[in-house]
């Protein structure tokens, strides 16, 4: 598409001159311009849907923790198990994972509107309205609360709270959805936003609407199979282990051959049998993939409706503008007109691009920050604690690991929130860079700037990159010669000479490093700050990445409390001590680790059989995992005070 | 200071309101603004100066050719020892460093010469500069030609040489002082500029001056302890690693408790017994330092004068156009003229801070890096990779490996200047942000901006800070408890509800830490540019820094050619055989190596206890040094073809 054909449609000849009307139209705002978008409002405007929801939530709440009390009533308030419901068992939760993933999403997307909403709290009127900051801070607090029941009708594991929950998210997703399709366009920012940016948090409503009453329906069936998915993984994890051979893997060598494909292969995640990511994980990338995706709705409709507005508005009078200070960009004023239509499409082009850019660089990201979640957890669960950490660290759980653990899964939609933004920014104008100095001036000769000094320092990188081969070819033919399969350097006072004579042009080349060095550690700092996995600083004072930090944490935390191994041998003693006929309390309401832990009773006739592979099982699990040899040495201490019959048992 | 009472002293008061003659003054140039340097011509001038020394080194150069001809005229001509004599000998050398980073600096100035005169080579008239960038890079090429004979005159070893280095670093050296003597001033950038920055040259002039005339004496003394120091050093390092118990150290560990005194030593370059730096990196800092004084001074002249001239040229008719343009920063005339000038004075003293900073950090950085360099160098001299590299790398010369070695110290030198010119800047705009936004708004009540900001904001730093401390007060009290001197988690399902509840929080605080995350990279990267040990990217990829890269080939060739166990191995042979009197060649003239592999005659009858001194030798050198095996391999396979008589020699 040339420039000066572009206007030949549409041109308007006022002779060779086209400035006839000087400084006398102003550019007129014009109705064209703004997008007018008729106000609508639904049958269950927002405020009206919090104000029923909220104490319907609140309800469903009590209803819970009242069932949660009827079960527990003899355990006591505080000890360890209160009346209100947990929201998930984070560290154990091996099943409905897409479940607690969807409440994770709906959250985040709930948090968007927190930020951009005028009306933080929507069942307030927008006349109580005077201190906003207080209300933002409010609704932060009111969301998960809101959200909780969904979650919390999960955990009590009972059909009354799948019943529950069924209902609510159908609730919640119908009265969603029929806003959406009474006012599907919204004059806020870009017509469609309301719209589009809801998307998520309707799929995850209509999946938490599939999920729950598939859950009713295997809860009928029979309460017996519930904690079968989480047993069976661990115990799938155990027989993974055992069957194969370890192949130890120690992330990419770059002394290996570089193979495109395989290196590409390491950015995707692909499943691996035997092995599921922990909850926190999955929960993690979940919201990270949405916070991608409404940050990047975000840059577009904040941009492109925009440009494409003023794009439609240019006339003959904004050439005059131009001219005015100074800028002429053609003889005819319709060519000034399409030349700056031609030029702003090639600025929407570039951010348009720069988004897929930076969308597809993040996912990528994420999805090779998911792989090295594994590779890194299937480390430390063998044991190989040097391959992750670069210095010897303690697996235990301590107070800043804890923190660090709670807030993981934020801490990635923040970073990732953040290095999108960075990362468009960047690509936005490295590419508004090369198509205005590289791409227009190649395809029609206009802004020959950069061309223009490049033109004028030939001689210069010419010198260079003579310097350069001649270096490089001396090196390899002159100062090098192979004796007896190994090379040894030769030609030394050559070799010397060359280094003293061309110490300035190196000078001149270092530069050149220096810069390219600057260049890409900047950009490979941008394009990784969303990746919790890796520090950004060098890898003695990597300690002092506060992301990198809080992710080696919660690796602490992940290994130490929730390890396979040791989950399938709390399994199997469970399974022992059930089929004694202790039920007092089922495994199923109590985390299995405390009951273990604190029961005094032990266990002495047992089938031979059965005590035998609990104590294979031990010990394959202390072999493989040295780092837990800690806690057994304490358990022991503290049972060999009440008698030597526990340690027999265990 | 107050804003108020600057003025006092020369306020000339026209009314209340000051802008009585608004519009009509417009400030002028005055000859109190412009800085008026005599122009001034030596007795020599530059091209005189250039025009006798060219012709004269040139003279130097054949005479000591001639001398090495006429020592080694049995020699051939391109039998790796041509006519024209080295430079220097940088893998060898362990004496007279000194005087080869004389050289060097004397050529790094000229360098700076050469970047910012308009006139590159001197002894042109200006009338023949029609294509300056072509004579500026043959000025690159003429000035280490130019200072060649100075570096050849001591490699040549014989008193002829010394005579003529002491005679040429002299006649350099009286021409420079006696220009600068003659005009100390000179109106380019800052009439002290060109004295200022011809301060490093003249140094090592004058070094080289004192150093000549005692390489002659000590010549004169008796040529046999020439040889003496590099030998020396290598037996003491021999004899410091046989005594001593080797102590394993392998930098920071951040697992350690942190002790600032340990943290500022592991930064000041100590000399340490036994072990003297090699020659290019003596070399690179010696360059590098130089460099920060060049690039520092160039920064102070470019911006303080000329602020001090506009400080000083402000008068009234500013405030007009302040005015004129909106900016009305006080009522009274005078008082807006007493603040322009506080404000340029505090943007003269960030300024000056910034660079004393920067300076101060190059600095650390580079002492930092000549310890690392100490440290690295000790442990791949005892076959430590592991503790160098990432991963497993040979120690032996290769193409890229060399091209890197000849191209290490002008890197180091640019990278310091690309360094010092990013932290500059960087720090600059700190300064005034800090200085602008935090200590005028406190001392003056002025620009309150940021303070507004952070008053309408205070609600959520307030939230925020308090969820942190409830996060951290809760992991350490509430979630944690301590049996058998381990910490366990305890409260799961508390730990479980404040996760879910504080995620949105959570959600803030990850942005924050991601800002951090990003400022600190930054800056980390910034500050640590122009070091050349370490690599800017995260571990896995660290070969793709370019720097990083060449310095590991670097110290692949160092350690590979001159590791000092070899060479003292080496001396040991060579002082067997001299015993024997096969004076042929002196070891001083021929590469001791070379000498070494190539020799023909098996030396058979020896003293029995310097046989077994020499086998012991070697078997402790590879004993310590397995990556040296490889070579001897070779020297086996290479000499059993010759007959085994060699090998029992060795």
């Amino acid at each position: 598409m040339s420039l000066h054909g572009l206007g030949n449609g549409s041109s308007v000849t006022t002779g060779d001159d086209g400035y006839d009307d000087w400084y006398i139209n102003e550019p007129e705002e014009g109705p064209a311009i703004q997008e007018i978008v008729s106000p609508c409002s639904p049958t269950i405007p927002d405020h009206l849907y919090h104000t029923i929801m909220a104490p319907v939530s609140l309800a469903v709440l009590v209803v819970l923790s009242v069932l949660v009390k009827r079960r527990k009533l003899c355990k006591g308030c505080l000890n360890g198990v209160p009346g209100i419901p947990s929201p998930v068992n984070f560290l154990e939760e091996q099943e409905n994972k897409g479940l607690i993933a969807a409440v994770f999403g709906i959250l985040i997307c709930s948090l968007c509107k927190v930020f951009l909403d005028d009306n933080p709290l929507p069942f307030l009127s927008n006349t109580s309205l005077q201190n906003r900051e207080y209300w933002k801070i409010l609704a932060l607090f009111y969301y998960p609360a809101l959200y909780y029941p969904l979650l919390a009708c999960m955990t009590v594991r009972h059909r009354a709270g799948d019943i529950l929950g069924s209902a609510l998210s159908w609730f919640h997703c119908g009265i969603l959805i029929w806003q959406k399709i009474e006012c599907p366009q919204l004059p806020k920012y870009y017509k469609f936003y309301s719209l589009l940016s809801a998307l998520p948090q309707i799929s995850c409503f209509l999946a938490l609407s599939f999920i729950y009453p598939a859950l009713l329906l295997r809860n009928c069936r029979g309460a017996s199979n519930y904690k079968a998915s989480g047993r069976s993984y661990c115990e799938k994890y155990l027989k993974n282990i055992l069957n194969k051979n370890q192949q130890k893997t120690r992330g990419y060598n770059p002394n290996q051959s570089f193979r495109p494909w395989l290196f590409l292969r390491s950015y995707i995640y692909t499943f691996q049998q035997g092995f599921q990511l922990p909850l926190m994980l999955v929960l993690s990338a979940t919201v990270a993939i949405i916070v991608v995706y409404q940050v990047a709705l975000l840059l577009l409709v904040f941009f492109l409706p925009t440009m494409q507005r003023i794009r439609a508005g240019i006339g003959d009078d904004f050439a005059l503008m131009l001219a005015g200070f100074g800028i002429v960009l053609a003889k005819d004023k319709t060519e000034v007109v399409n030349v700056v239509k031609y030029y702003l499409w090639a600025l929407e082009v570039c951010y348009v691009s720069a988004l897929v850019i930076s969308c597809s660089l993040t996912v990528a990201m994420l999805m090779r920050s998911l792989v090295m979640h594994r590779t890194n957890l299937k480390a430390l669960y063998r044991g190989a604690v040097s391959d992750v950490f670069q210095f010897p660290q303690k697996l235990q759980p301590s107070h800043p690991a804890i923190v660090s653990w709670m807030s993981f899964t934020s801490y990635q939609a923040a970073l990732t929130c953040l290095g999108l933004l960075l990362q468009q920014t960047v690509f936005f104008l490295c590419n508004v860079s090369f198509t205005f100095l590289v791409i227009i001036p190649l395809a029609f000769g206009r802004n020959l700037l950069l061309f223009r000094v490049l033109k004028a320092m030939w001689p210069i990188w010419l010198m260079l990159v003579s310097v350069v081969t001649l270096q490089h070819l001396c090196a390899r033919f002159a100062f090098l010669h192979k004796e007896c399969k190994q090379q040894e350097v030769t030609n030394r006072r050559m070799l010397y000479l060359f280094t003293y004579l061309l110490f300035p042009v190196n000078f001149l080349l270092g530069l050149l490093v220096g810069v390219w060095r600057m260049v890409i550690s900047a950009l490979y700092n941008i394009v990784h700050l969303c990746r919790l996995d890796l520090s950004l600083l060098h890898r003695a004072v990597e300690s002092f990445d506060p992301a990198y930090r809080t992710y080696c944490h919660f690796l602490k935390i992940e290994v130490s409390q929730s390890h396979p191994l040791l989950k399938a041998a709390c399994f199997l003693l469970l399974q022992l001590s059930r089929h004694e006929g202790q039920t007092g309390n089922k495994p199923i309401d109590v985390e299995e680790g405390i009951q273990l832990m604190q029961s005094k009773k032990p266990v002495l006739n047992k089938v031979k059989s059965k005590q035998a592979r609990a104590r294979w099982w031990v010990a394959y699990t202390l072999l493989k995992n040295p780092t837990l040899l800690a806690s057994r040495a304490s358990f022991l201490f503290q049972c060999t005070a009440n008698g030597t019959q526990a340690v027999s048992s265990y």
